[in-house]
């Protein structure tokens, strides 16, 4: 603060989103691996771990009994069933990171991000997009072997999902050959944001 | 274009403005230092070169009879007097960068950033903060020596000017020894202004 009353932004929400198979996970492992100093909600989950996750790190791994727990009992900001496995967002993880004044990254699935934007109105949104669908579809291929049928009804949900883009303040593409381009963009994203004239006080 | 029917955003103008004495023109200087691939608007003037301005470069330095008939022609998309001196925005520079495809720069005062709004709707508009009053007062001091009355005024109008910032969508502190920092968040402001949603076209 000086005679200006200039105050400085306080710490950003930031929701990362984008349909499944887009590279969320890889995006924000990127991010890590770079040592910034974002505070990262990790999400709570049932889904089974993949090859070189840690537990605490890339997710919280839980029970079905125990996710219905933390749901009951309201810890839970938000949740969704996605493909069969249960996610949810630790609403105390998010209100210690932004009170301990840390930027806080959040990366929920397009459903949820719409939940999180009813409840932090000024966090930051950004939309992960697949360069294209059939790049999507390999992605989805890879990870795990769908039957036909079952590709076909996730390529479907992602162009729903991609409908729901007007709800998000930023399109980042994620080519998987070049997280480095998709992490710039959202690095300057959230730099851009803290000096959008909506956040600044100036008192004259 | 691929079957998302991405498309890149289009080349943006951004207009960059800020109190007379903020340092609009050494934020100018290392931003064309750096060698970036934008276009400049270059200003004509007639106001007097300083030790170190290249006519073409930092302004097109003119006398006021021939201002005065870029401004009767309509060569002149805006323009106004400050403390003296004419500065005006040749209209054909900006229409040309934009067509050619280059992100363009602009700078202009304060009242001129509002005008160029009403033609120019979706460019960006970045207000140049002095870190405090106090050191406003020094840099105009040590750029010309003022009466005491004249930078009473001056500041006065740094005041006025700074009343207007909701029009722009983004400030950014100048500051004399971080010249850099103020550069690298302008970089960042426009990487994730081709980010917005508003300036991605998708087709589903």
């Amino acid at each position: 603060m000086d005679e200006l009353g200039l105050a400085s932004s306080p710490s950003l929400l930031v929701v990362i989103s984008g349909p499944s198979g887009v590279g969320k996970d890889a995006v924000l492992s990127e991010m890590k691996r770079r040592g910034l100093p974002f505070s990262y909600v990790v999400t709570v989950t049932t889904r089974p771990r993949r090859p070189g996750e840690q537990d605490g790190v890339d997710y919280y791994f839980v029970s079905e009994s125990e996710f219905q727990r933390m749901a009951r009992q309201g810890e839970l900001i938000e949740w969704a069933k996605v493909y069969g496995n249960y996610y949810g967002v630790p609403r105390r993880q998010i209100e210690e990171a932004l009170r301990g004044g840390n930027d806080t990254i959040l990366k929920v699935d397009v459903q949820g991000a719409a939940s999180i934007k009813e409840i932090f109105p000024d966090a930051v949104f950004i939309f992960l997009l697949p360069p294209s669908l059939a790049e999507l579809a390999n992605r989805l291929l890879q990870r795990q072997s769908l039957p036909g049928d079952e590709l076909d009804l996730r390529l479907a949900k992602a162009k729903e999902e991609l409908r729901k883009i007007p709800l998000f303040d930023y399109a980042v593409v994620s080519r998987k050959d070049e997280l480095d381009v998709a992490v710039s963009e959202i690095l300057s994203i959230i730099t851009a944001e803290k000096c959008r004239i909506r956040r600044w006080k100036i008192q004259l």
